[in-house]
């Protein structure tokens, strides 16, 4: 193939001075969030302790820890030392069924083959997103606003276009159905849907996603179903996989052990291949496989420890998690709907919540960024502002933090909004 | 920035059947090693149990143990649980430390800010390449030949042209350095050297970097340095790094833990930030730190070890690895040199051992490829082709395996290489 290259003859000259570009790829490479912050100043309060309601890291505070059971299972792989080697490029095939036997549902049943593990779910969404859209055909892809900013990076990156569909605030941030239609052009190579949602912490139910599945049919549009919090839902709510949706819709669905086992470092994801009536047999299955082999995937040592860590965590676990995550849920909902000029959201599950602040209440802050630098230089909360997920005039809050720090910063949030509310016609 | 792209009005068509093709990224996406040994017809003799011989993987026969004290420090690092959540794109920065000290020499000393974590030294390499090659300038790089077949795959898929420099077997596999200028052209934006070599076994002495650096800085070249086998040298032999050969030549060394520390299943491998001009200042260091963000790193719980690790694993256990490797090098050279036909080379380190096959030798085969489905059919042992690596009428045997296995495989090549030998004039 190489010989096959034309060769240059011509004799190049030696250059006097070094100069070396990063590439136009390595310079798209956009980490939104960390352009938003770095942009603004923030600097907080030094009498008061910096509450971060910003980071989607459950572990930061220390307050929530993964299950015995699964640190033991791991820290039994560690010492039988049977997983220190390469394991096939899609994953240990234990691991693969211990997935697939975890995702299956009742009228959706994977098998090992449908399991691809990879090196966190960013890494599964890389994936799905290279192996869909042709950044050489003019391919765009589909993705939610607000909406978690990684799609684009990762889109973008590659080349590929985004287009972004709208959630609704006031319809408990489904998707606008309508809109989503009409960014879908004969370009458009997958739309990616985020369930249960980050930043907005909704979960949709089964008739809204039957409604985005038939948009999809109708389109012959595959899915990538980011669905890395799923069953991280609050009393009253159900989680439904977008597969577990009656419908012949080709769907990727990426998750993995971050959300749910509070191990988000250790780069466990995966990738289930959902394809009812066998679109991705020719071309996609295999175009996963050959991607799959430029990393080789994730750390062996979780892996080898992931069918106990699947089967053998408690439910009682996963309850506690959801009770601590659910009151803290309460808690700040309850104080921050007395606030005046803000209007809380309360999640259906996941670990945030969404609070938008009534910009013409705040005379003083020509946007929630400024407002927001001022809490942190006042009241030193800070909360990731909505622009980070495409939706202005809206802050995002962690709920994943001890119970009497989302206290305190609730009542320093109420505060610094009390402080600067002022009553408009 | 989304706004600005032109948008469709024109209604699209509903379809009527789904047809979805993956991207000519996931098709480009070529493992060369799959694609040739899938093609052969590799049928072992059911009386023989099968010597592989062709896995670069040291933890196949569970003969290769990593160091108890590298397991105790994951251990404690999974204890503890102060390692499970998110770290800065980059590393842990006691982890980029611990690997800047581990990687300083006598006249190159790196701090924290040189070293970016990755998920595995094949994602280091996919950074390094990205950064620095820009498929949009039509920008080439050169790779070795024989080489990892990694280099290829990865520059491929990013649509960057491989241009292949020479090996030269006798000179002891060091660069033809003519060919390699000749190779040179406007568009090079860098020159992968693997040293200690794989699939040669053969190390770089000091001079030769020398020459090969002399012409990296004649036309302003960076060098992408895969050391991955570094310090696995056997007694008479010294690794040098090309960072330690005096010189203005910028460079990303590309390491990890899996082959000197038994672990390539961990994912743990790094790259180093040897910049003595400051070339990468303004760009490369921004465009790695960009890159990394999208798949985040590595394994956190390794990245928390990764001190201990550096710093704990005694000298014993290098020792240890480096006497068993250089017995099975020279149990499998002694035994095939006296094999007509054969000429083996005597490896300087790593895991590896090249033989050239005489396919004169051997007329009933008309290529190394036909002799060794043969061997495997009558034999069952199995080693690389040359192909793999580029270079036909080679084969390259893995010395990591148990000696007794060693020696039972050389005995096989022996007598299926006496039975098909023939003397020619």
């Amino acid at each position: 193939m190489l010989d096959n290259l034309p060769k240059k003859t011509s004799i190049i000259k030696t250059k006097e001075k070094w100069k070396v570009s990063a590439s136009t790829n390595a310079k798209n490479c956009k980490n939104y969030i960390r352009e938003l912050v770095d942009n603004l100043v923030l600097e907080p309060n030094p009498e008061k302790q910096v509450i971060a309601l910003s980071l989607g890291d459950p572990t930061v505070y220390g307050n929530l820890q993964t299950a015995n059971e699964v640190v033991e299972a791991v820290l039994d792989t560690v010492r039988d030392g049977a997983c220190n080697g390469y394991v096939p490029c899609l994953g240990l095939p234990k691991a693969r069924k211990a997935v697939a036997k975890y995702l299956s549902r009742d009228n959706v049943i994977y098998e090992e083959k449908d399991i691809i593990l990879c090196s966190g779910c960013s890494h599964s969404l890389e994936l799905c997103i290279t192996v869909l859209a042709d950044p050489k055909k003019g391919h765009n892809i589909l993705i939610p606003k607000p909406g978690f900013p990684l799609y684009r990076t990762l889109a973008e990156n590659l080349g590929v276009t985004v287009k972004m569909y709208n959630l609704l605030p006031e319809a408990n941030w489904e998707i606008d159905l309508n809109h989503m239609e009409s960014q879908i052009d004969e370009d458009t190579a997958a739309i990616i849907i985020n369930n249960p949602s980050n930043p907005c912490g909704s979960i949709f139910d089964y008739n809204h996603l039957k409604d985005i599945l038939d948009v999809a049919e109708k389109y012959k549009i595959p899915i990538i179903a980011d669905e890395i919090y799923e069953r991280l839902v609050f009393p009253g709510n159900v989680f439904v996989s977008a597969t577990s949706v009656s419908s012949q819709v080709p769907m990727l669905v990426c998750g993995g052990l971050a959300k749910r086992f509070l191990v988000p470092g250790w780069r466990m994801g995966w990738i289930a291949i959902h394809d009812p009536i066998g679109a991705f047999e020719n071309e996609i299955r295999t175009g996963l496989c050959s991607l799959s082999q430029k990393i080789i995937g994730s750390n062996t040592i979780v892996q080898g420890a992931l069918p106990r860590i699947l089967e053998c965590t408690p439910q009682t676990f996963h309850d506690g998690l959801i009770d601590t995550l659910y009151e803290n849920a309460r808690i700040a909902y309850k104080y921050l709907s007395t606030v005046k000029g803000l209007e809380p959201f309360m999640p259906q599950g996941t670990m945030y919540m969404m609070v938008k602040i009534q910009m013409k209440n705040f005379p003083q802050f020509s946007t929630g960024l400024e407002l927001m630098q001022k809490m942190m230089e006042e009241q030193s909360v800070f909360c990731l502002p909505g622009d980070a997920f495409g939706i202005p005039g809206y802050m995002r809050l962690v709920i994943t933090i001890p119970k009497e720090l989302i206290e305190e910063a609730c009542k320093r949030i109420t505060e610094f909004c009390g402080k600067y509310f002022m009553e408009v016609q």
